[in-house]
């Protein structure tokens, strides 16, 4: 040893060596507490216990305060870099069908997809609520990486804070995605035009419904469960017969309705759906009568909405409907040249009506 | 127009199209609703008005779910891609020297800069309370943009979430962030060897004292203001004279302390610093003494720790002081074999101490 101590500091500081070596980075406490977000030791050892442990992958375990990916690795891949981020405040965490941390991965790994990209790397930052038990945070992580796993991304870089009680619900998850998309590949909103089709990969509105359900506002039981699920894949089937596809977003919050008009007002075109075409299942279409809700408006967390030159439609159709994801895939509109900006639904009853972007709110914290 | 409507219909549609064409991207509200939060029209009045508006760039205006960069581009400027992402809570949101807005820049460049990045691109995510006034919003919102102007970065993606009145408090932002590693650079908690030397850029505890003051838990005045800058060009600096850093970090939450302990337990050496040569201002010693607080443990936002070979600590030292984020920098430690894995703090009466990690919570909601 290579310092002067007396005898009794150096009695503490074999302790405390002692102490350093026999951390095995377990949480001590049950639920959250403010030293969790601290910087400190409770902090480390909640990261080593709850995300580092669960997430499992090298390069997270580094504890950097960054991840270093080989950018040549990415260029191999494609030519451009797709980022994106999301936060998730939903309520309940957990729900049928899914929960707060399969959503947080889902969620921003559609969002890399829809451009056609590969995901690759998230992260994922937590803000915890002082009290939350510790084991829905483990259950949660747990979660996360069982989804990214199946989507074969990686948790890359994380972040923990915790606020007093009260300050934050129990618990909101941010994550950032990166992914690479495919030379050649061009998909944006503004790349629609008149004549274009329409497709969606199947029902709408059974996570909006599965989290209304959840929160017992409604006296229901139905087995209606969120459609959460990874559409990376679904994306990779389509883009192999048709790589160029127009636009294409994934319908979460404000549903369908919200990205047919951006959509809409970004190509500068008119977009006329079919409400015969629209697949909804009956509990969900019996759950918005009820309440009044529209399904167009209601949350997906897996559905996809498609747009491709007419010519395309067939072979990308057939293709979706090979997969899992898009087993359901059908045309539900087309694109008209005007009047621009506008949205018009042709109902049940042969009518036509305009489904105007969302004004209000259906359902706050769906994701 | 090629749909065919009864008069009715048309006049409503007619005001519909006038409606659209007059949207100006205008928040109507004074205060934020859950309807800012629901994906709809509100949000993206919202969006275009507070977000796309300040900060201004080609690829947020897009406003497509992801924001698309060039890899080859990219790969001109290094060989590495460093990731990372950062949830702020501070409270309160505006504080003498800085707000949270700035800070969500900073602290996300700086998690690139510490790994010897070059910062590119942020992303920004936003969770509201419902009732925060829209003002506050939008000042934040210019400070980021300024912040990210003055550090040559782009904010390129987001995404805006509000809950109740209640389920969060006031405005939380999560930045993610990219940046690109030059080749040869290797910095990492890791490297560290015996002999190394550890350098500061200047003043501790300036944030963490600043916050302090401003949440009016003291009855201070002091003109204390938080030490809130990027460190991206002062790391270019250091890299110029010496690329062969072997490990840097920021001293943010859990002070110096937390930083040299992660250091000393990733490269499994010992760490020795001398509390004469750590620079703190008297006001922030005087806070300390007051409070039972210890300014190696409290936060700072633009505090760099750095070491290297004791061969080139002259130069870094040199090189750092040329720099006005650096022109207090000092030497303030050294790295020694045994006992690994714990700090020591030579004291100003010549006796030693262990600084052990940051055990409970000093001050929450610091950054």
């Amino acid at each position: 040893m290579d310092i002067s101590l007396n005898k009794s500091t150096k009695n503490t500081l074999f302790q405390k060596i002692e102490q350093v070596r026999r951390r095995q980075g377990k949480v001590q406490d049950t639920h959250i507490t403010l030293a969790h977000g601290s910087g400190g030791k409770a902090m480390r050892d909640l990261i080593d216990d709850i995300f580092v442990s669960s997430f499992d992958n090298p390069i997270l375990s580094q504890l950097e305060d960054q991840a270093s990916l080989n950018l040549s690795n990415l260029l191999q891949q494609g030519d451009r870099l797709a980022f994106t981020t999301d936060s998730y405040v939903v309520d309940p965490l957990f729900f049928p069908g899914s929960d707060i941390g399969e959503l947080a991965v889902n969620g921003t790994i559609n969002d890399l997809a829809v451009s056609g990209a590969k995901p690759l790397y998230l992260t994922c930052s937590v803000i915890l609520e002082e009290g939350l038990p510790v084991e829905i945070l483990r259950r949660v992580a747990k979660s996360m990486k069982a989804a990214a796993n199946k989507a074969g991304v990686q948790i890359v870089t994380g972040d923990t804070k915790v606020v007093h009680r009260g300050a934050a619900d129990k618990l909101f998850i941010n994550t950032a995605g990166i992914g690479v998309i495919l030379a050649g590949v061009s998909i944006s909103a503004h790349n629609i035009q008149p004549g274009d089709v329409v497709i969606i990969n199947g029902e709408l509105g059974n996570h909006g419904t599965a989290i209304l359900i959840a929160r017992g506002e409604l006296a229901l039981e139905t087995d209606i469960e969120s459609d959460c699920q990874p559409l990376h894949n679904l994306v990779e089937t389509i883009l192999k017969v048709c790589p160029q596809v127009h636009a294409m977003r994934d319908a979460t919050r404000g549903g369908l309705a919200t990205v047919l008009n951006e959509f809409a007002l970004s190509s500068n075109v008119g977009i006329r759906i079919n409400e015969e075409s629209i697949p909804v299942r009956e509990e969900v279409q019996g759950v918005c009568e009820i309440l009044g809700l529209d399904p167009l408006y209601l949350a997906n967390e897996g559905k996809l909405v498609v747009v491709v030159a007419r010519e395309n439609a067939e072979a990308v159709l057939s293709a979706m409907k090979s997969h899992p994801a898009g087993k359901d895939a059908c045309i539900i509109g087309e694109v008209i040249a005007s009047p621009p900006g506008v949205v018009f639904l042709k109902t049940a009853f042969g009518t036509e009506r305009i489904v105007d972007m969302l004004v209000g709110e259906q359902l706050p914290r769906i994701c």
